[in-house]
């Protein structure tokens, strides 16, 4: 009988992800694991049960196995994958995939192909892992103009400021605890830099304002200058820091896509996401706001939106053509917009020489500049007879206040500019 | 060509959701409003350029229109929902609705009906409003074995606790001034008797826990005798009152469904979801803890969830056969448990006679029931020197509890035993 036909996938890769997707899979003996390519085959597995004579060390014995229906891919980079992952499609099959780097440097160009070869990809485990979040917004938010998308997409850098936040310690000593305890990685500049939350909202850019976004035209900026004070200074002033990812469209439909720490007041559902739990929140018409958090990597979080991706293609296989609804190929290229061009609300915390009427000639300053002050608050006089100052901006275009930040450093009450962060609305 | 066939829809009802599913459509012209059945075609509308000519008093004009390929029923309750839904199944419709009455009370033959027919039966606007919840549980999460659901379901509630919370005032003069904002009806019983919650929760625990939940078997209780000093000593205490919707599997796979207040401690998700908002919080295996929160209601929120769900037929009909993920027929009932058998933690508020040892005593009576105390205050003394006394218990079974409570009343030093609520973990 048809329906008795089980589904053969071929599995590439068996880090952490690949053994939590083998695991959950076992639960569905519909779906059999014809094939999985793994570097090496005789490296000893924690996987229950694992039958040795499936695994391979050429991945792409899998994508021309004529037998394998869908191919998963969880190795992660572009390379081997992209190559990988164009002969499959090419060779019909269909596209389970957790590859956030992949999707947003090579996304276009396979999603293209896959279209033209009538197959389907799906991507739910790249962005924000557990949380379902490409599939709701692709199918029942699809009536919706998004406006806008504001999210926590990496758990390391989230863990280190919810640390920092929580212990008052600096971002160095959190890193390092973190390096033991795992979160962090011995090369922790994919998470704090800012890179893999890049990654992720530009796939989930494109997918919600519906045109193509480009990684290189993204701006990004990590947590590495956060320091304790600013995290202090945030808190007294209602705040909390997150790394944000960003994106929206602009009043003239353009697209504003970034990527850097902001503080995001206490009463925003942002603010409440602590440690390494992910959240989305986007912004629509008709919907409204709608929020989604859950954790966004691990083993079996990812596993979870890998094997739903698989179900989704092997409950549709036999409908005869690919998931209408889930189509990711973008004819419209979004015109983004540069950091220079953005309006923000700033944080800027400054060291000045303590003497009457510097916070006038602040004020004068960002005045000439078009640059309104919301509020200026000085914290304290330290031994150098230097006071922090701290100022909160009201909406202000970024060339302005570059130019005003310029001027500060050149003023000679100004010991220097600390920091200046991006405050959520 | 077949691809500009243009899709035929028939809307039952023109009220609040009605409206905003017609002025959504608007944007998409894939989808043609060919008959709008309204109880008086000569009402004035405030919709713009509504084409009065497709409108129709016999809503059965629609279920029987060859035509018509959809029917979106937003009348609500079951009579005549279900006899005009069960037409449009039988003449082969596919269905959208909002109905959580229906749902609640006919789904099980509604969709078996449905899978008799070969059509789909959509309803993500019935449950949480604008939050995509039914088609993650149905497709990016059908990897999961879902444990437990526990949800904000009903807007208008949580908008009276939110607002006894905030003012420190009683139920009676909130749901007073909800009434005259519009957020509560004039007969409120549907809303603050968890009668609404509980066909939501209903359909919701049918799906997650994969199993036919009967409505007719799930406990519930409302927001009515919740006092303005249970919400100041549950603030005390570090928690917040909400109308909770609760479906768990237990140890042994039975399920657990009901409705009722619960002290939500404050670092939970839930604790922070204010005003109309509704959210659901989901456990399962192995994606762990996911949270969706947004709009729950409304003429937008919800008509986003019918408009994704009449596109999510549209552009699947060309498949040839319904949406193989989105079958709700379920084949298994569920076995239900009372709240007798229940297990929880509770708070109680009880007034004593200000006698030494009274909490002795108090500590005594709960013992003997197998009644662990996790916490006892006294809550000071009145003119009739009688004190209040607020008790948080340890796990018990709820029948243990009923048993203590009896005991309690027919105490000489109790006065009175003024609430029970039980608190979530």
């Amino acid at each position: 009988m048809v329906e008795n036909k089980k589904i053969k996938i071929g599995l590439i890769g068996l880090g952490t992800v690949g053994s939590g997707v083998v695991k959950v899979l076992t639960g569905f003996p519909e779906i059999e694991i014809k094939k999985i390519a793994v570097k090496n085959i005789n490296k000893k597995r924690n996987i229950e049960n694992l039958d040795t004579s499936i695994l391979c060390d050429n991945p792409f014995d899998i994508v021309n196995d004529p037998e394998i229906d869908i191919v998963v891919e969880v190795i992660g980079g572009t390379d081997p994958a992209y190559e990988l992952l164009v002969t499959a499609v090419k060779n019909g099959k269909h596209i389970v995939t957790a590859n956030k780097e992949l999707l947003a440097k090579k996304g276009e160009p396979l999603f293209k192909l896959a279209k033209e070869n009538n197959v389907s990809i799906l991507y739910e485990a790249a962005i924000a892992g557990g949380i379902p979040i490409i599939m709701p917004i692709k199918t029942t938010l699809a009536g919706n103009k998004i406006n806008k998308i504001e999210a926590i997409l990496n758990g390391t850098t989230n863990y280190i400021l919810t640390k920092m936040e929580k212990d008052g310690v600096s971002y160095e000593q959190v890193l390092k605890e973190a390096q033991e305890l795992g979160y962090a990685e011995t090369d922790p500049t994919g998470d704090v830099e800012g890179y893999d939350s890049a990654y992720k909202i530009a796939t989930l850019a494109t997918i919600a304002l519906n045109q193509r976004v480009d990684i290189n035209k993204i701006y990004r900026e990590g947590i590495t200058k956060i320091s304790a004070n600013d995290m202090q200074f945030a808190k007294e002033l209602g705040y909390k820091i997150k790394l944000i990812a960003l994106a929206k469209l602009t009043e003239d439909n353009k697209a504003d896509v970034r990527v850097h720490p902001m503080l995001v007041p206490l009463k925003e559902g942002l603010a409440s996401i602590n440690g390494v739990t992910n959240s989305v929140v986007l912004d629509g018409f008709p919907v409204g706001r709608v929020m989604m958090a859950g954790p966004g990597a691990g083993e079996f979080p990812t596993a979870s939106s890998v094997v739903g991706d698989i179900l989704i293609i092997a409950r549709s296989m036999g409908s005869g053509r690919p998931l209408p609804m889930m189509e990711c190929h973008h004819e419209v290229t979004a015109q983004q917009i540069s950091i220079e061009e953005t309006v923000n609300k700033y944080y800027i915390s400054v060291t000045a020489v303590n003497t009457p009427g510097v916070i006038g000639a602040l004020g004068e300053i960002f005045g000439r500049h078009n640059i309104s002050l919301a509020s200026v608050l000085q914290k304290g006089i330290d031994k150098e007879n230097t006071a922090q100052i701290v100022i909160i901006t009201e909406f202000s275009k970024e060339s302005n206040l570059n130019s005003a930040i310029n001027e500060l450093k050149n003023n000679p009450n100004i010991v220097r500019v600390n920091n200046l962060i991006r405050v959520m609305e």
